[in-house]
């Protein structure tokens, strides 16, 4: 157990880090412990639709630049910066390889019970979330579960001391381009979901703003 | 600063816990706990496009449960039982009063700076992200940045000690209809991203199975 005000003060201590101080790194542990929670978040039927690269070569960083406007001075200055993949459609749907990898090879079902959840799976992606109705629905779906590990290791990075910056400010075309071209990343299967930035800050944050909890919150 | 052990320890304790001890209650303090880590939780641009409905009246929960199979044994035994609604395209638009509520009354900005990031905001939705293709790509937009809030809450409960599980399994036509009608929610405005039940196990989970950090972590 944690003590809850350990926990609002690593809250309170995160925030959007646009630039990191380029002179310091992240020790490895440190920065496994941030990998492994984002291995160990939950995903939707555990399909964990989700790849992550650590991207530490500089000509690579430059390389996401000029299309990654949200990330100008975080890219050449952050200890590690993560580009978070999602999944597309062709693996995500019930009968596909991966699907079947995953119950079998990853969760261990038994063959009945891994058969029951693909039709389980199979009504949810049909008909529950209509998630067949575009390839856009599935992969923000699977992009979804990309902003559970997102967060959790943002938050855990600040439990750790490390600051971050997610960064949605990208052109998604340009930068589909660009990693397929240069990260050889085979993109009818994986789309970048989402980045994010980590490494120790060089100048204080404005104070938090947030909307009240009254505002947010509704019990009933 | 958290030690990464006990950090661990907390991401091994969670697990989609599926059925609570209806008797064991999560303090108040506890659970104001987990809905700060929901409020502190980052969005894109700051926006916050989420609410949190607390649902503990019997009869509002027994509402959810005819369209909700993924709760089947949560909904009746959770101590607190959260869906968590994301904001549709209306008040998402660029030129939106909730918009202009964010910058100006949450944010603070001064006008120019408001104003400018009004258009980098609606450069990101029109073209970087294309987000008004589809009322659907809006609105799972905004549900990514409630799985932030979502993971957060997880985790954090499960650093208290506290047991919690997503629920996806929910058919979202019929629900929304059950949204409207038993919960007067405005449904233009809003729609159901996910929910989130939180108790106390009264059974052991089974070991948790996980991909290998190989299998999904790439340096380059």
């Amino acid at each position: 157990m944690i003590e809850a005000d350990e926990i609002l003060k690593a809250f309170n201590f995160r925030h959007a880090c646009k630039v990191f101080d380029p002179h310091k790194k992240i020790p490895d542990k440190t920065f496994e412990t941030i990998l492994e929670s984002a291995r160990l978040s939950p995903s939707s039927f555990g399909f964990e639709p989700w790849r992550f690269l650590v991207v530490q070569d500089p000509a690579l960083r430059e390389a996401l630049l000029p299309v990654t406007w949200g990330a100008q001075r975080s890219l050449p200055t952050a200890s590690h910066f993560v580009v978070i993949l999602a999944r597309k459609q062709p693996t995500l749907l019930w009968n596909s390889d991966y699907i079947s990898h995953m119950m079998y090879e990853v969760h261990h079902l038994p063959p009945e019970m891994a058969e029951a959840r693909r039709q389980m799976y199979r009504k949810f992606q049909e008909e529950d979330f209509r998630l067949l109705e575009s390839e856009r629905a599935t992969f923000d779906w699977a992009g979804k579960q990309c902003y559970i590990a997102l967060g959790n290791m943002m938050s855990v990075a600040a439990m750790l001391g490390v600051d971050s910056c997610a960064v949605e400010g990208f052109d998604a075309q340009a930068l589909e381009k660009v990693m397929k071209e240069r990260f050889d990343l085979d993109t009818k299967t994986f789309g970048v979901a989402v980045m994010v930035a980590f490494g120790y800050r060089i100048e204080e944050p404005k104070p938090k703003t947030r909307q009240r909890m009254e505002a947010i919150v509704e019990w009933r």
